[in-house]
């Protein structure tokens, strides 16, 4: 087994017990990019040079933590201090800010190698596509606007990387490249130092290939609970499986997927059963939109106004232009919809349910790269602010990868890991017996 | 009349008619400082050669609008690209980004002369406090955290100058300088670039010398509504005088202005009533503390983890370290009832009611500098989220300003301004004549 193909977890012990060094690890992962990043385009920025002389620094430096030496991407909408940080605009080619992103400098604190930066729809927002090819079948996207974090740790370029989600774009991606993505409690991991879209939605996530891989980031940023993990078991455990009010837009493999966990579950013990929400939920989407576009208003107006202005798309024109007619009453409708919605989800959580079991995606993931797919299957849960974790469910005959995720209620990061931990070895089918037909 | 006193609206009519220059403006600002910056201590940063260079490359290009050549001061945790942003901090000594905040940019675009970055408590949150004085009485604080900029402003040092309120950090320094604050809706201004603190708090204000000097802003950030200013009559215009839960921490002067202020504006023909909030709003105290102590863990985490964290204030290790005790249950509480509270203020608004008029601070500014004074005139509206107005309303016998503000729906910042236009005249009574005596 190479170094590249060792999940985070598993090298941190390896760094740990001194039967890894870092630069072992840096070049082994510096080789694989090299060889697949001509087809999976998943990098828009790596200073080869750089990675190894930090990794042998890390080498000389006693271990910070269970991050140590560990690789790590990071979307290119988030500030690096010794790399450019371009958001996939022509108006920030080149741009360095010279300082970390809050997210980034934990982990770099905390003693994780930064190799490179992902390539990503510009600004996360609905513009440029990410040149990025799903690594399962290159024909496919990898999902947007995560697609380099996504396809780098699908492809095993590297361990972990950051995401960041407005509407869904990290567990959608974790979907799609076939690994483990989480999105974090709404606001417990600071957003300083990532491209602002929208202050109620944007959250930055991660993708690895284990909840373990998953854990480690959730306690770096000291999530309540995360502090150490607690076993669950399957059998008796209260799973809600929740079709949401978008099921119409599931294809036939995403429905599948979806069942297929839920049987999977039933088979190892849990107790599952399916969750209609209240109908208010069904307005969730519209609301997540109005948010979205309402605060991308403002988010956008300073490279609106700029100098350099007409490299901007014609969308951002429109969304600062508010053509979208977004008013002060759709706006606060929306903020108080979602916050009546927060509430009503929590209550449901208790002795009849544990945690909830969503699709992830719609199902397979668009041909080509002009369509990263379609974000309703995450996008009121971004809304709602509640943790998911994302997990493989298993391939479609193309060789494409389905997901599903589990959501817990807000600040129950650590529960829905644990839970995720138990439910994982039984959804993930491994690739040979995956292939999920449609239902 | 020397420039450095006209207020932005003035000095923006001048400037258009072509009969003052950027330069002018600037040299005569750059003076007013120099003479003052040893007594009042507002600046953390001033590139004179700078600002006069700019301000005659602004001479050579054709007005971009209002804002051209006015004359704006930063609060020290707002990033800008061409000055060091320091945060009051020793870990952020000479720090420099190389890139503008979002509300700096949008103003920069917009032909605003950046003059400086102004002093502030450390990292807007309760650390350093600023050095600044109180320009009416030297002996008294300007109020923080954006200490720098209220005093620049109430100085005429500067025409317009940022703050940031998570508590009460705009408002309540317009109080305490005498002169015209606003803190709009939240998130209606993007914050990328500030210093975080609570993403649910933090919000962009801003100082003037008048409501049109504050109405100049809110143009710039295209909040709802303010394209064009709308008159508003006096008499008839239904004030809710509200005492707010917390009358109790008012002063003897805070009580009187409050009280002076109501007395004008029905002389004045508003129709003035006591305006009682409903009980759940006495717990909306409690849960902006929870709220701003829970986010800012994890906000200060990468500064705590830094190779430099031994320069970080002990304040900031217990917060990051939780020693204030949150938990998931009381965030989400918090949150809750913020919701809640929400709701029911607007429900007020209608027919009744077309404006809240409350206190801005409890009174009288405190005496030294070590205590900047209690928010909890301002922390309760800052997590309603709702657009309040500072407006002066007479001086303590000792020679220092007493404020009012008023308070409107969410996104209702344009009818608040308006609001405003046609009460400030009524409320705020010149020096000479603006003694207040204990209620």
């Amino acid at each position: 087994m190479e170094p590249y193909e060792l999940t985070a977890s598993q090298a941190s012990a390896l760094i740990a017990e001194k039967k890894l060094s870092c630069e072992e690890l840096a070049r082994s992962t510096l080789a694989r990019i090299e060889a697949r990043d001509p087809l999976v385009k998943a990098w828009s920025y790596v200073d080869r040079d750089m990675v190894i002389r930090n990794a042998r620094e890390l080498d000389k430096t006693p271990p910070k933590g269970p991050l140590h030496g560990l690789t790590v991407g990071v979307k290119d909408i988030i500030e690096t201090a010794d790399m450019p940080t371009q958001h996939n605009s022509p108006l920030y080619l080149g741009h360095q800010s010279g300082q970390d992103a809050a997210c980034v400098a934990v982990v770099r604190h905390s003693g994780a190698l930064i190799v490179g930066k992902t390539d990503t729809v510009e600004f996360a927002f609905r513009g440029r596509k990410a040149a990025t090819r799903n690594p399962h079948n290159l024909d496919y996207t990898p999902g947007g606007s995560s697609s380099g974090s996504g396809a780098a740790v699908g492809d095993l370029q590297v361990q972990l990387a950051f995401g960041t989600q407005t509407a869904g774009s990290v567990i959608r991606p974790a979907a799609y490249n076939g690994i483990y993505g989480m999105k974090p409690t709404h606001g417990a991991v600071s957003r300083e130092g990532a491209k602002n879209t929208s202050h109620t939605l944007d959250t930055i996530g991660w993708y690895g290939r284990s909840v373990d891989d998953l854990a480690l980031l959730a306690q770096a940023y000291r999530l309540f609970g995360t502090e150490a993990a607690r076993p669950v078991a399957l059998k008796g455990l209260k799973v809600g499986l929740c079709p949401s009010p978008a099921w119409q837009h599931a294809d036939a493999y995403g429905r599948a997927a979806l069942k297929a966990a839920g049987r999977r579950l039933e088979a190892a013990g849990a107790i599952v059963t399916e969750l209609a929400l209240p109908a208010a939920f069904a307005g969730m989407f519209d609301a997540q939109n109005t948010i979205m576009y309402g605060e991308a208003r403002g988010a956008l107006l300073a490279d609106y106004l700029g100098p350099r202005s007409h490299l901007l798309a014609e969308h951002y024109r429109e969304v600062v232009g508010n053509l979208h007619g977004i008013t002060p009453q759709k706006m606060c409708a929306a903020y108080d919809l979602a916050a009546r919605c927060r509430m009503d989800f929590e209550a449901l959580f208790g002795p009849g349910l544990d945690v909830v079991l969503a699709l992830a995606s719609p199902g397979e993931p668009p041909q080509g790269l002009g369509d990263t797919g379609n974000p309703i299957f995450n996008s009121m849960w971004t809304l709602l602010h509640v943790p998911c974790v994302g997990i493989p469910v298993g391939k479609t005959p193309k060789g494409l990868p389905l997901g599903v995720q589990l959501v817990g209620p807000r600040f129950a990061d650590d529960r829905v890991l644990d839970i995720a931990r138990a439910c994982a070895p039984a959804i993930h089918e491994n690739d040979a017996l995956g292939v999920i037909e449609p239902a």
